[in-house]
């Protein structure tokens, strides 16, 4: 077969797949995840071991620490996998929900009710838990899922795919409902891009800028876009001066790879003098370097912040510290500079509050926390495939029932429309 | 300028317009949409002296009776217009409502609030109402619109435009909300395709079979597919005849012109001897021509229906009948040969009725009803835009609710994420 043959035959497939896996009733859809989180614990030399020779291989081609930290698995990560397939489980199912119903002057009985939105690709690159949480929560919402993971996890996720189809197998459920593109042809990700001949509805694209450009450039499907995430915390003059030195440590350097953590510090010229100095320091104990513009400089010693310092997405020990003349000039900078993920403002001010989170056009707007809770899990979604920055079906955290749609169900008794 | 200067100085002023009405309140918008059907009352001279000149190129040009239909208005139409401002005023505004909230365990309030999308690029061909309709429609959702009308109405839609505008203007909102594209120049379409450089967030396109092939291939930006309804009515052997015949020639007949017209009836073989000939009797004096497949012309004459007829939108006086061995055959027909627009089942059995609502995977599934109730303000919507026959964000009806996008605002009291 050619590359095109197989891809449109895993295409056909997961759209039978997922015509059977949307009409299976929840508590079957229950069973596969507990099953799918079953076979990856039982097969977990198996996976470690394919694991071992992406690594080597990796590492033979010469790539950096931080590739082979995401592409690594041990016993722990890979149970870490497996209970988040258990938690998946146990999260209700949302097909068949009603989201709203109402009745018109006529009778008819109008009900908008959650549906699979049907055949989900998922394009990543070397993490290859993707592949289990991708697939499971998209079963989780009565989809079948095409993955199509980096060539340098491959071994990985083939294994890993093995086991999330015993699950379903087992379950009753086709196994075509996962698929794993059993290639590195780079054209394979064209084809899914392009919606494999109708039978992919959405794409989901994980990766870095390269995998975006591409994805935005070529894809005639609908796409979960996940962009950088330029994320702010504004200090407003306002704020509880503790609540701000431990929020915005947090913020930048709980975890600093990921994509809530906070880039660009902005704070009220009232309380900088005060505040600053106190917040750089921990900062700094914590490892973090600074770069400020120059009212923030004057007041404690930091390199300076170029313009494109404001634009960049550091995912790394780094912050940008601006000094803001209020709120107004604060929530200018993030619609200037931001990518709409997620923001946080630091204050006891209600009004101010009030202000920042209907003013800020972000995904995710916080008062009081760290951006850092960005996460599906922290949302209570039971996971997540990442954060949409997109404006349209899913954004913010994408869990189960964001890979949903809806249909209106209307119950006549023999209406007929003047 | 030069044409893409143009459509990018509008992308600008869009963008910018958008964050005003976004964050101006309802009681704002409500004013502006009272104004706007005002302000079309007031210039009715005008418009209609524009659109009668609209007309008579069209006419001069040699287009059809149904074009000249869709492209005339005259007093009562453009009262009709003014009319459905007046209701979408009156609709409730739908930015900042929560749509659910929430208290995670460790004390944070998380609220998913509606907000508008942004900026609404909508291309529609020669129905001028469109132009009215759609601006109103986003602007109650908060939105800003770029509306680029077929050259053939371009003197009504601009006329109608400096009405609405005017209405804009009144209520101190920025005029740029709403802007009429002021070129016939086809490359202002491929232009907005391609998003006018990040300004335009989602496409409407309204429009035969030509646009919308253009828009899929075209857009870089998503687009809210407005498709063909090959809509079905399903008798059901439990069916009340009554009902099944009054339903039949209303899903047909009322207007053939619609895209919830039904397209196809399919009937049990066990009814389709008693009840067929009745049916056909009804279609038949209401002037629709009938294309059956062999068992249905055994049991009343009509012309054969050919492969191609189950495939085919009329939107005329016409209707394909197919026998067919009961409700998984129907079910089977529609996933074959539909367009996931609109079907309804007739029939008294609860249990055939619940099979059909879960199984058929249409945007609306109806029970003993016409489905020339595919329509927004039937859905009690107080407009729509169109039927989306996509499976993101919008399917179905789009009102206003469906021009809303939704933020999550995070409230907490100094949380930090372990």
């Amino acid at each position: 077969m050619t590359l095109e043959e197989i891809m449109h035959d895993i295409g056909r497939r997961a759209r039978h797949a997922a015509a059977l896996v949307r009409e299976a009733d929840a508590k079957t859809r229950t069973a596969a995840l507990s099953a799918m989180a079953e076979h990856l614990r039982v097969s977990a030399l198996y996976i470690l071991d394919e694991n071992a020779e992406d690594v080597a291989e990796a590492k033979a081609n010469g790539v950096g620490a931080a590739f082979v930290d995401r592409l690594a698995l041990n016993p722990q990560r890979l149970e870490a996998v497996a209970a988040g397939l258990d938690e998946i489980a146990a999260i209700p199912d949302p097909v068949g929900a009603e989201m709203a119903r109402w009745t018109r002057p006529n009778g008819l009985d109008i009900a908008r009710v959650r549906t699979p939105i049907g055949v989900i690709g998922v394009i990543f690159e070397s993490r290859p838990n993707v592949a289990a949480d991708a697939g499971a929560l998209a079963l989780r919402a009565g989809n079948a899922t095409i993955l199509r993971g980096g060539s340098d996890s491959a071994r990985t996720v083939t294994q890993i795919g093995i086991a999330l189809r015993a699950g379903l197998r087992e379950a009753g459920l086709p196994e075509d409902a996962i698929q794993i593109v059993p290639t590195s042809d780079r054209a394979a990700v064209g084809m899914m891009l392009k919606g494999l001949n109708g039978a992919i509805d959405v794409i989901v694209p994980r990766g870095g800028k390269s995998l975006v450009a591409r994805v935005q450039d070529e894809a005639r499907v609908p796409v979960f876009a996940h962009l950088e995430g330029i994320c702010h915390t504004y200090i407003h003059a306002g704020a509880d001066p503790a609540k701000a030195v431990a929020i915005t440590v947090n913020a930048k350097m709980r975890r600093v790879s990921v994509c809530g953590a906070t880039e660009t510090l902005l704070i009220d010229r009232a309380v900088a003098p005060s505040l600053l100095p106190k917040i750089a320091d921990a900062l700094r104990a914590a490892g973090c370097a600074l770069r400020g513009d120059e009212a923030a400089r004057a007041i404690t010693p930091m390199d300076a912040a170029a313009e494109e310092d404001w634009r960049t997405e550091y995912l790394d020990a780094v912050l940008s510290v601006r000094v803001v003349d209020g709120i107004d000039q604060a929530i200018d900078h993030i619609a200037r500079y931001g990518t709409s993920h997620t923001e946080a403002i630091i204050t006891e001010d209600l009004a101010a509050a009030e202000t920042f989170t209907k003013r800020v056009d972000s995904a995710i707007v916080l008062v009081n926390a760290s951006t850092q809770f960005a996460d599906g899990g922290e949302f209570g979604f039971g996971g997540e495939i990442g954060i949409a920055t997109g404006r349209l079906h899913a954004r913010g955290p994408v869990g189960a029932e964001q890979l949903t749609t809806f249909k209106y169900i209307v119950r006549g008794d023999g209406q007929i429309r003047p």
